[in-house]
């Protein structure tokens, strides 16, 4: 996987978490993922194409990052994983994967995406079935971390 | 969502049960998701991407469903959802994907697929984040039941 995949999805990330939650993050050292667990709660994943590469980026919030998040874009107190959660997090994953798109697009690595599916519970296992490397980047917050996780290959 | 997206993922799937597992399964009546719960326990995902359309395609199954294939493709017996079931629903994401992307193709629908991920768990919920519909087509084996779900939306 060639690794500048990967930093066009760190910066849009940030770039979408500061616009729309005013929320501050930083982010840690990235490391191979060598388990298939998911480290939170809620995951935001999303399928990227090319006729070069294709991968998949995913986003990993625990609870109480993700409830955090919300309150900040909604003004409202949620205290559970609901729909709402749920939507946001697919709103998250599709413009973070959008900005980096833009971003990727400009280097002249052309992807398209698919639909954002995210998946919910306590003991989720989250694998990304691709042949490369699977890096993972872990984020703090106030309010915790997140984890973001991106595997690409090129097609032969 | 056009619904003629359905019929080509439901066909390759069905096709590489047959040929490579040599499992008999047959599809029953489709339905609209309405809540987020995924009905198996083991989902390969998958989103995929074109210039006018994009969507994401899964399929979940059942534990006795997959260890039934897993065992009739590798000839091992297998009583976990392990690194090799994990691989095994990825790659049948993938061959599954990549039969209907061809033969959409051939329709004039030019899709590009991203990465199989794939979720297990007992109680993870699966949410296509789409604005469009999401079509669920349950299967039955001899093994027990899995389900695929579709769904598609037009780019503006």
């Amino acid at each position: 996987m060639k690794f500048e995949y990967v930093n066009p999805f760190l910066i849009s990330m940030v770039k979408v978490l500061t616009t729309m939650a005013n929320i501050e993050c930083s982010a840690g050292k990235a490391y191979l993922k060598e388990t298939m667990s998911a480290e939170g709660q809620v995951t935001g994943i999303m399928g990227l194409g090319g006729e070069k590469t294709k991968g998949s980026f995913a986003v990993s919030f625990t609870k109480p990052v993700i409830l955090d998040i919300t309150e900040r874009m909604l003004g409202e107190t949620i205290t559970t994983i609901d729909a709402t959660v749920i939507d946001m997090v697919g709103e998250l994953t599709n413009m973070s994967a959008g900005g980096a798109v833009a971003q990727l697009s400009q280097k002249g690595y052309d992807l398209n995406m698919g639909t954002p599916v995210v998946v919910s519970g306590e003991s989720h296992h989250i694998d990304h079935s691709s042949k490369g490397p699977i890096i993972v980047v872990p984020f703090t917050t106030n309010a915790g971390d997140f984890f973001v996780e991106i595997s690409f290959v090129t097609i032969e």
